[in-house]
């Protein structure tokens, strides 16, 4: 079911790569994963990581410096494509923030994305897959990511907080319905009528939520993040999670900017807050 | 005479790409510098880390994750391009491992290469600049680097013990002049006279020397590198040590291979070799 392409050893354990063939998307997709070393076969809490616009499996582990402390900690590290590739939908690859590259993790409604680009549902097969076939707990998940993922662990985390337990992001889009990308992105995979387009915004989700998380969310911001007046809208997440009476720890970062010199300088305590947050749920029978 | 390119906040330092018109090699070089945060403006000790076959400056930043333990220790990290780029070489971008991104921090001396491909001696005009333009004190050098950068760092620390102070590799070309990669690279940059190119082979040149690094050497290589066997010789360096009474610490890692997940696994104790090494030393007036 799922093919090993490629297996490295990583601070004692292994990160790998696969692909698939995904029954949701329709196409092959690739993810990555990071299994530390386990003294036992018992299943490990596991983390989500949502990658941002033109990313793939691949910037995950090679640029945010987690393995180290997942090796630590006894995370287990699973960072999914950010789109389908090779849908063949024309122009899906003429933009870098819309379409191959920026799947939004929300399921198309507008044809012709609708056939391929269903990145939110793909998670959940994603999931279904890495618990049946890897040393995956399915009661101790997390989902954090950034940018675009940021908006997929937020909104993805939001709608089924039974299914990911902890959540956290790195300079999300956290409005996405306010900002260019938002409106370029659900218009085109959703259609006009906005109505649709509030069910996949963090910050509409939260407003109508009531304490989803109350062990909390963590967020990173860099001010020096040249997205962040136009795009990102924290401000709008953390007018919701006061509405939701949802505890929100929110750092801004004087200087830090929106690339993975700032999230690796930050992936330590998002590590350490899921497997917090992790840690004292029941292991799954 | 350094041209910022780009600035990134990292770990409370600043990972820096520069680029700079190199007298020594005639064109336009760039190289990336971390610097981490400073409470005065005391110079500080800095690492030249030489990356490999295919490498640019952006590799070891990018991959390797060391800027955190480099803002604990308080190093600067400093690395450039592997070869000349646009040199106009007829074929310098046809083999990526000779040519572009193949430079070997040698001086060629046949033509057409001699005119820019002077990777050594560009290594010191860096040097220079470094120690004019940034807070690094000459006193307290090291350098490191990976594959074909281990040749580099072993070779350009045994001519010039006096100025890089402290040295060490990870699965470095240890006898360029028995492997392929190295026949090929010192045949075209050097010619066929092959008493040239034992003056850059590391394993000649430590069987002649006498205890330069009395603090001893690291190296790291992994057993599952599927270059160990053809390319490397470690076992040709260990010898040579032996023979130069050089204390060295060669460290054979079971499942790890040639990449990155490699070094990052491990770079922390090279980081915490260089800056013991380098702690020591006198600072520069």
């Amino acid at each position: 079911m799922l093919e090993l392409i490629s297996e490295h050893s990583c601070f004692g354990g292994v990160q790998r790569f696969y692909k698939h063939d995904s029954a949701t998307i329709g196409l092959p997709m690739r993810f990555s994963v990071f299994i530390p070393e386990s003294k036992d076969d018992a299943p490990l809490p596991a983390l989500f990581y949502l990658a941002g616009l033109t990313c793939t499996e691949e910037t995950f582990p090679i640029k945010a410096g987690a393995q180290r402390v997942a090796a630590e900690l006894g995370l287990i590290l699973i960072s999914p494509d950010t789109s389908p590739r090779g849908a063949g939908v024309p122009g899906e690859t003429d933009a870098w923030d819309f379409g191959a590259g920026a799947g939004f993790y929300i399921d198309a409604t507008e044809a012709p994305w609708s056939k391929h680009y269903r990145m939110e549902s793909y998670l959940h097969e994603l999931r279904g897959l890495v618990t049946q076939e890897l040393p995956v707990d399915a009661a101790r998940l997390g989902i954090f990511g950034h940018s675009m993922g940021g908006h997929g662990a937020l909104t993805l985390a939001l709608k089924r907080p039974d299914v990911f337990r902890s959540v956290s992001a790195f300079a999300p889009i956290a409005a996405p319905t306010r900002c260019p990308w938002g409106k370029k992105a659900f218009g085109g995979y959703l259609g006009a009528d906005q109505a649709a387009w509030r069910k996949h915004d963090a910050s509409e989700l939260m407003a109508a939520a009531s304490t989803p998380f109350p062990q909390g969310i963590l967020i990173d911001q860099g001010l020096g993040d040249k997205f962040l007046a136009e795009q990102l809208y924290p401000e709008a997440f953390e007018e919701a999670c006061k509405q939701a009476a949802q505890p929100l720890q929110l750092r801004r970062h004087a200087g830090y900017d929106h690339g993975y010199y700032f999230i690796s300088s930050f992936i330590e305590d998002h590590l350490r807050f899921h497997a917090a947050n992790l840690g004292g749920l029941r292991r799954s029978a």
